[in-house]
């Protein structure tokens, strides 16, 4: 009896906001492990604004996806059967893997979950891909100093939520945005925010010029007229670290705006992009750092978990509505 | 007889591109010094594209000028007569004085003119604040490593025209934007660009495409298209080095056009500004640095000199319109 695997397939680019017509769930057969292969149970599986990138056929710092190919995610999951030295079944280990029910993918792609006495999943979230980018984001991007002003657009989200954080634990005062009074109850009751601003509500400049005199570093997940805002309040010497841009994924031609080159000569400020796969050789040494702080209560988190494979593309369309609080997560057993 | 002295005034700020209606020249008593003061008889002033935001009334790293009040400038002159323990008659000196024939100011605001061999013009240029500009941007800001590739706007002026040489010191590969056939052909006869571009004729993003496979430094001085063609043909840690956007300084609304955060992302590359005075400290390493250069051949320079006080506001007004090769001087004899 052939047990059956479901994986999603991008059955067309996306022009501007994703559909449901973009995604194909498609059914084959459970695979087999080729040599050095291991077959890997999905428990978890990650969406991220990122791969709205990789569902565009243009030049980037990754691969698109092509049409008809199985679309990739971070997941975790159980070994059931391994071809590799490196892992036994049982064995919980994560990887870029698929949207699906199981993958059978060679054992050199895959790495054990370490997360210490937190639960797996946070391998996609606080101890995973997200919270690294934080870690590496603020910390040897943005170079933060005790008493530095760090504003942080997307704050309630898998790597947002994170960076206000880890931003007081460097002695900073941390300003965040979010899109929900419920969420900027959760910057400022449960992250330690010392403001947060709701977007959606107030006027985004002038709640910023009354939360702070002057922002040293900011930490920009967003893009947009919150973007806007921030640049023209930079100090001398601020540093903008480029994470995301999410509120320009879904444009279906090439964003305009101010022009912020003028403000930097004013403020001598330092914008630099940051993507997380430059620091592989340090991955060990945060995610070491952030379980640790997770184990004392220093890091907290939150996860937003859609139920089932076959809402995975409910809960990535739901990234660009704001729906998520915390790491989006989608539960596959 | 009281001898007379001329000097500029700020009449009224510019709206949109200066003209002669904003400028009012003036005639006054030869001034006295005071306690500690010197009197300065200017024999160049200098006119550079950052008076036009000293015009405006906006909040910036400087104070604007007030309406009314003598215009500043960048001016040598030979000292008349001193009340300061650190100058004598006959000394020559820079600092930053007036659009005048003559100026009283306390000795500390000046400097004796160190130019070795080179002409006491050359303090206000290529040994003066373009010259550590261009030092300091480049080297301190782009952080040049043999093999870049440095596109530079603004290639032909006084800034610019530095840039191009340093980076050839470098050991790099130097594209420059200039405005003219002439201009092209000085970067590349003379300056040693490895290709020019003149902008007027050529698509920008095109001729840097057939030019280069990507860029890792970029020196602007000019914001606009030029930045924008640049921004979308940056490689990997690339540097940008904002040091002027003398295409808006004119404008009267604030200047939009395509989001560049992407690409910062897509590239890591960091964008920063750049502000000469920042370097003080390190001022006279990089002029004595420059004036070996000067004195052996592998910097070369040009001037644009317009003749006459009463010609300044001219001189000003050209530097929108290209005029100038190299640094644009007033001789004040």
């Amino acid at each position: 009896m052939a047990e059956t695997n479901r994986q999603w397939i991008l059955a067309q680019r996306p022009t501007g906001e994703p559909t449901h017509d973009d995604f194909e769930l498609r059914e084959t057969e459970k695979p087999t492990p080729d040599a050095n292969e291991v077959l890997v149970d999905l428990s978890y599986m990650s969406v991220d604004p990122y791969m709205r990138g990789r569902m565009r056929d243009a030049e980037s710092y990754a691969e698109p996806w092509d049409v008809g190919d199985p679309m990739q995610a971070g997941a975790v999951g159980t070994v059931e059967e391994s071809n590799h030295p490196d892992f036994d079944p049982g064995d919980t280990v994560v990887g870029n893997l698929r949207w699906a029910d199981y993958v059978a993918i060679d054992g050199a792609e895959l790495s054990h979950v370490r997360t210490g006495d937190a639960p797996v999943s946070t391998a996609l979230g606080v101890l995973g891909m997200p919270g690294r980018t934080a870690y590496f984001g603020l910390y040897d991007v943005g170079e933060p100093t005790p008493g530095d002003t760090v504003v942080v657009s997307g704050a309630a989200g898998a790597v947002g939520s994170t960076v206000g954080q880890l931003a007081k634990l460097a002695g900073c005062e941390v300003v965040g945005y979010a899109g929900s009074d419920e969420k900027v109850r959760y910057l400022e009751d449960e992250l330690g925010y010392d403001r947060g601003i709701n977007y959606e509500d107030e006027d985004v400049r002038d709640a910023l010029r009354d939360a702070t005199d002057g922002v040293d570093i900011y930490y920009d997940n967003v893009g947009g007229p919150i973007t806007d805002a921030v640049m023209d309040h930079l100090n001398v010497d601020a540093r903008v670290v480029v994470c995301g841009q999410i509120a320009h994924y879904n444009d279906t031609e090439r964003p305009t705006g101010p022009r912020h080159f003028g403000n930097l000569i004013q403020t001598r400020a330092r914008v630099e992009g940051i993507l997380v796969r430059d620091f592989a050789p340090r991955f060990q040494q945060a995610t070491e750092r952030l379980a640790e702080w997770v184990a004392s209560g220093d890091l907290t988190y939150r996860e937003t978990v859609t139920d089932g494979l076959e809402n995975a593309p409910d809960a990535f369309l739901g990234l660009f509505e704001g729906e998520n609080i915390g790491k989006q997560l989608v539960k596959l057993d």
